[in-house]
């Protein structure tokens, strides 16, 4: 690798194969040297959890003499970020961590379901600027095109930047060809509801898929993720891993 | 059931079977009518994971005529948070939901990775108030009893009073006999290193256990959760839904 460039690990909850992850580093990979450590299959809704059981295995799935190597993993996103770090980059920080680009969207209360998120949280939790990226959009095939100048401003500036300690951004796209333009925002308070569907196995026992619909419970306010993406603007949330809520520190009393 | 009694939801990350479950049930029997819904087998580091691809199944463990039962789940914490409200309670909310008590503690960073905080955080998610405790003794025969004024007073206190939207509460208790005090403190910033241990499988190829050691990275800060818990004192840091960095929000343009 040209050690004068800076360095970028990249990871996902979709799954190394997955079209996301591979616009993602094409978009990105003049930027930078690129190494991918992803799911070897899709891990969707795995947030922050890690492998505490689970013997995990590395593979190699491309590399490329000039700074790009491709690395599936059978563990959670977060597990990549760690093996990745721990083993692939030993001897060699990334100066940025990004997720994505997720096939969905991370906005709201997905933050915390999110793997994508997960693997931006856990490079924030390493003191690493970290970025996930997200597009409003499920399909295997979804366009990602109209994304690409608005990443590659984003990582630009944050390489050059940085970020603030214990901060990451969330970024989430509208399906759409063009956008309005972008909103920095925070996230809205939103609800999943029915969320188990019940079925009935061949053999006789009762089973249930996760599945859900999503209400916004903040539609009136404009100062929010979900606002920014219904209204056809990209939206960045500035997210922390400090978790603690201080109001509440300042007045709760047992 | 008895209608007039509150009613509380209990998971966790350790299993249904866990000294510590049965512990907190133990604790809270003669407060409230108890739903217990908790993972079959233990499942530490799962987070706010929820299972997108898995089928779910629920068994009755137990079944007590005056306000008591327990059932078990082959998901998540979450997941478990989210079919007990969905399909076993579904005519009457519960008043409160609690975690744990986990074996092992849930202080710093830890409430990213935990399965506990993933069933509080689900609950908080759900607008329903919500707690999680935890020990700082990973012991299968942790001795649990030194809790039990706490864990009463702490929940009796938030059954009267509820919580402030999108906040809940992580509890973490030293591993002593006897405590300080209470401290309502803040997370501490921390970092977890050493985690990919590289083993051999005996068909030759390299494999990797997830473990590691932590450091608190503000060993003077006398106001975290990690200051407490080494001093003996109970940690009580109240935990917020909304990760938004408000200071970035402000500042941050593209």
């Amino acid at each position: 690798m040209n050690i004068k460039r800076p360095l970028i690990l990249i990871s996902n909850d979709d799954g190394y194969h997955a079209k996301g992850i591979n616009q993602l580093i094409d978009m990105l990979r003049d930027l930078a040297d690129i190494v991918v450590c992803a799911p070897e299959s899709a891990r969707s809704g795995f947030a922050t959890a890690f492998s505490a059981t689970l013997p995990l295995r590395l593979k190699l799935r491309r590399k490329e003499g000039d700074g790009y190597e491709m690395w599936s993993c059978n563990g959670t996103p977060v597990d990549c970020v760690k093996l990745a770090l721990h083993e692939l980059l030993a001897n060699r920080m990334p100066d940025l961590i990004v997720g994505g680009i997720n096939h969905g969207d991370n906005a709201s209360v997905n933050v915390h379901y999110s793997g994508t998120m997960g693997v931006t949280l856990e490079g924030c939790m390493k003191y690493i600027p970290s970025i996930g990226f997200s597009l409003c959009d499920f399909a295997d095939d979804a366009n990602f095109e109209p994304l690409r100048p608005y990443v590659r401003h984003i990582v630009q500036k944050v390489l050059a930047e940085g970020l603030p300690k214990g901060v990451c951004l969330n970024v989430n796209f509208p399906k759409l060809d063009t956008f309005n333009g972008v909103r920095v925002c925070r996230m809205a308070f939103g609800t999943w509801y029915n969320e188990c569907v019940k079925m009935r196995h061949p053999h006789g026992y009762d089973y249930f898929w996760m599945t859900g619909s999503y209400r916004n419970d903040e539609p009136d306010a404009t100062d929010t993720d979900n606002w920014a993406l219904t209204h056809g603007y990209v939206a960045i949330t500035p997210t922390r891993i400090d978790v603690t809520d201080y109001d509440t520190l300042k007045n709760w009393k047992l």
